[in-house]
């Protein structure tokens, strides 16, 4: 079989423009950024706001394993495949951090025949906007430091420092560093740390924000640092919301692309789905439900972190409906939540797969809580054998589970029609209502609580002194209404990424919390969360080029 | 008057395909970025490889002072004023740096009525082509960091580290950092500081290349450490010159603009003019002298620095032929190098305006040296008086210097028709030979001196013991051949910023030497240079800011 980079250099892209017209825009709706690419205008939504908005499709797997679930590519052929059964349909996609793509992982862009093109220029720097929100969240490093360097009439305390620069890079040596060194030209000195960009709250609020004015009061309310007194000092304090607006103006208009089947793909932002919600924006989803029947979009990690925040976070921010879901699933990764070694994975192994659909039933479990209707996707890898994919479809029809068979990546869309078609049947059935997990006026420990025992099923909650005194702090701030942003491993439904399955009686422990107050939610930190990742022993870069006709290699 | 950005916003401009049509390009030779932006391919070059070139004419300027020359805005009048009498003429223009417009300096857009459009966009991150190279620069020093902190087979030492990373921001608490604290999940401890990114040699390569191919080349020369054993460790040795160069794919595409007038303006590469040779890319500039008749271009800081860089690094990597030369000057300038002071500026003042014209008389003589012909442009301001700009005309007739009045600033192209005429005879007089100040077989200390001696008027240079132990090893090194890129503060013909008009009788520094043999020079610093700016008191970003309807505010 042809690589994802063959295969998308061997694509029949149309140009944007078609795309463009496919989808009824007017030439002032949308800007060329090249021939297969475009930026949506961001006022494209109150344009569009008396039109009636189609049904959103979120897509979310069991809890991810090394043996990978393909949740991209079966979002970018479910997509494709609604087109093939006849009706009208948009994806809505996260777009890719460059760090990661030079470091080991795939893009995020799908896979095989079930890809958003051009995959080369979605992988790198597409259109600029992780590199603005790099300038924006570097810019207001910069401006603090100049603050305390010249006076500090704020009285910022340099050891109560939040904000960290960002890089979109994978680079180890920046996770802790000393700035300021060097005497008085230099600044002040104090610790420091780069995160990875996509870890940065500005992406989370670009990804939360549903007008340019929105992004402007979200970014007004970031919580940079804490003055001597322990008072918080904001963007606003700083008086840069608006040139930290200005540098975004263009990375918040939603992406437009296509697949390797030309149907139409928005891609836009891509938050950290641990210390952030881990979705594409809200005006990505909303613009995409605006110009389609169908729009097909997916969560981060697996449904107990992804979902969870898709809904709680993401879907309560931006007040939309959400109709159906799907739960992505492989013989591979139930049969590693079943103990299976990562070796074996190849040979049929009935035993390991049984145990492992514990993983999937719990996940099943949270979907049904939230009272939407959903269909189990089994997203097939050539080594799977019919014994086992039998075996996941009669669990399910046990269940009175709805469960489809996806060949999207060998097949494109054509192998993805009997998923379409369910979850076209239970998008079209009107949802009762959903129940979020908590209220918003629950306090941030009672919110805390019902994520971890309802969503992961654990025990309870335990506190540590730290956690105990933020939450007082931040009640007392008036942060308590906001919502939590779990970060949890996502290997685990527990805090322990070694249990995999279905943990019981686990207690989660809380370690630590942080304000993400411009994004509007509190982060909650179950263990060390990584927030730069390192390269590894041979990085993925070692193998990429590009050759003198301009042809790229290597790039998966 | 209008502010420069309330100019920008009124003014009429066309589609970029009329602007790409009215050059005769095919729509395979440029990819549109936006409506009113494109990249020309990096093929182009090739293709017109059979068309005549157009004639190059190069700005430059006396020494820099506070009063500001405007060398861009005069480069940007004189394409306007070609094309008001009749002749076919293209722009080439550096891209500004981020880091300063959130600052406090102007952009390098030009200004009022001789700007070059959409100045917003060109001002902040244009079409990417910073973040490019920014990304490219920081992926080696990962990449470098990760291969130290994975068993060092290369036997890098890390005390002798030439690589930095570069951010496109004015950070002075980056400039000294300590880089791999926190234990061993953190890389290796070293000392480290960030450039900005102009500064990065990346930027002066992708300047000098003449294809992706040469781009390549030149990135796998790149130095970026010595052994322990001293020897020096390039990009080859890291192996990461095929995934630099990829991240580079879309930023080596010289990027296609208008000017306030819909004059064709190519806008690509904005190196530093002192530790790197401060001129937009050998690719813009070709690519413009193949689509018009006149190249307008210009060069960094004044002529001892820019032109000098142009002429002996960029003209001679790029093996095109200079044509002529606008020098620039202005009153309030020339009475600065005459001893006036900042506040006076605005009064009539006969005697320091005679006396500052020493330092106008040392650039035409530098420029009479390389054997191009020349006029002076007296850039008019609104406080300049009859007698002040008589008086600059009658001295440079009395010398038989052509001289042009422009007041482009204030009437565009229509303010600068008398320099066109006259710059176009001399273009179009057949220049004799270029006179190279060095020859590229001159030792290194042969061309500093010749640089030193015939440039800036120097009685002598003296080599710091540091300086004299580096030209042995990089005689031996192999190094000898190539050009010498002088890093020397631009307020003076001298090596201290605080002689002003001709200084006599001095003696250049020759502090050390750096390699940039990607780039392919070798850079002379001769005092402190600053390679990352700081914020001032009041950064400009405290001014900026977008309305609801997305409308920009305060910038410039």
């Amino acid at each position: 079989m042809k690589t994802d980079i063959e295969i998308a250099q061997d694509a029949d892209l149309k140009p944007i423009e078609e795309i463009a017209s496919g989808l009824d825009l007017a030439r002032e709706d949308w800007e060329p950024y090249g021939h297969t690419k475009a930026k949506l205008s961001d006022t494209l939504l109150t344009k569009l706001h008396d039109k009636p908005d189609g049904k959103v499709i979120l897509v979310t797997s069991i809890n991810p394993t090394p043996a990978g679930e393909g949740k991209s590519t079966v979002t970018v052929g479910l997509g494709q495949a609604l087109r093939k059964i006849g009706k009208e349909a948009v994806i809505a996609l996260r777009e890719p951090s460059l760090g990661p793509v030079m470091g080991m992982k795939g893009g995020a862009a799908g896979g095989g025949y079930s890809q958003v093109l051009p995959m080369e220029d979605i992988n790198l720097h597409f259109t600029g906007d992780l590199h603005a929100i790099t300038s924006a969240n570097n810019a207001l490093s910069a401006m603090m430091d100049n603050h305390i360097h010249r006076g500090n009439t704020l009285n910022i305390d340099p050891r109560r420092i939040e904000w960290k620069r960002v890089m979109d890079m994978n680079d180890r040596a920046l996770r802790e560093i000393v700035v300021g060194l060097g005497g008085p030209l230099r600044g002040v000195p104090r610790e420091e740390g780069f995160n990875i960009t996509v870890a940065s709250e500005i992406m989370a609020i670009l990804c939360l924000a549903t007008s340019l004015e929105d992004l402007k009061a979200r970014i007004a309310e970031i919580v940079v640092a804490y003055t001597y007194d322990e008072e918080p000092v904001t963007v606003k304090d700083l008086q840069v919301e608006g040139a930290l607006t200005l540098l975004l103006k263009d990375a918040i208009k939603p992406n437009l692309v296509q697949t390797t089947e030309n149907t139409p793909a928005i891609i836009h932002g891509g938050p950290f789905a641990n210390i952030a919600h881990g979705c594409n924006s809200i005006m990505a989803t909303k613009t995409a439900a605006k110009l389609s029947d169908y729009v097909v979009t997916e969560a981060g990690f697996g449904a107990d972190l992804g979902a969870e925040k898709f809904l709680d976070i993401k879907s309560r921010a931006g007040k939309f409906d959400t109709d159906a879901v799907v739960i992505v699933a492989t013989v591979r990764a139930l049969k590693m939540h079943g103990g299976a070694k990562p070796e074996d994975l190849k040979t049929e192994d009935m035993n390991t797969l049984k145990t492992g659909m514990e993983n999937l039933k719990k996940h099943i479990e949270t979907i049904e809580s939230f009272g939407l209707p959903f269909v189990v996707a089994i997203n097939k890898f050539p080594t799977d054998t019919k014994a086992e994919t039998d075996f996941i479809k009669t669990w399910c029809e046990s269940l009175n589970v709805d469960v489809a068979l996806t060949d999207v990546h060998a097949n494109g869309g054509a192998g993805g029609t009997e998923l379409a078609e369910k979850i076209v049947e239970k998008a079209d059935t009107p949802v009762q209502k959903l129940n979020y997990v908590y209220d918003l006026n629950d306090s941030l420990e009672v919110k805390i609580r019902k994520i971890a025992q309802m969503v992961y099923g654990a025990d309870n909650i335990e506190l540590s002194s730290t956690a105990k005194k933020q939450l007082t702090f931040y009640e007392q701030q008036g942060w308590g209404r906001l919502p939590v942003c779990m970060a949890k491993t996502q290997y685990s439904l527990s805090d322990d990424p070694a249990l995999l399955g279905r943990p019981e009686n686990f207690t989660v422990t809380i370690r630590e919390l942080r304000p993400s107050i411009g994004a509007g939610f509190i982060v909650v930190l179950t263990g060390n969360m990584m927030t730069m990742p390192g390269l590894p022993e041979k990085p993925a870069a070692l193998n990429m080029d590009v050759d003198q006709d301009g042809k790229i290699i290597g790039l998966f």
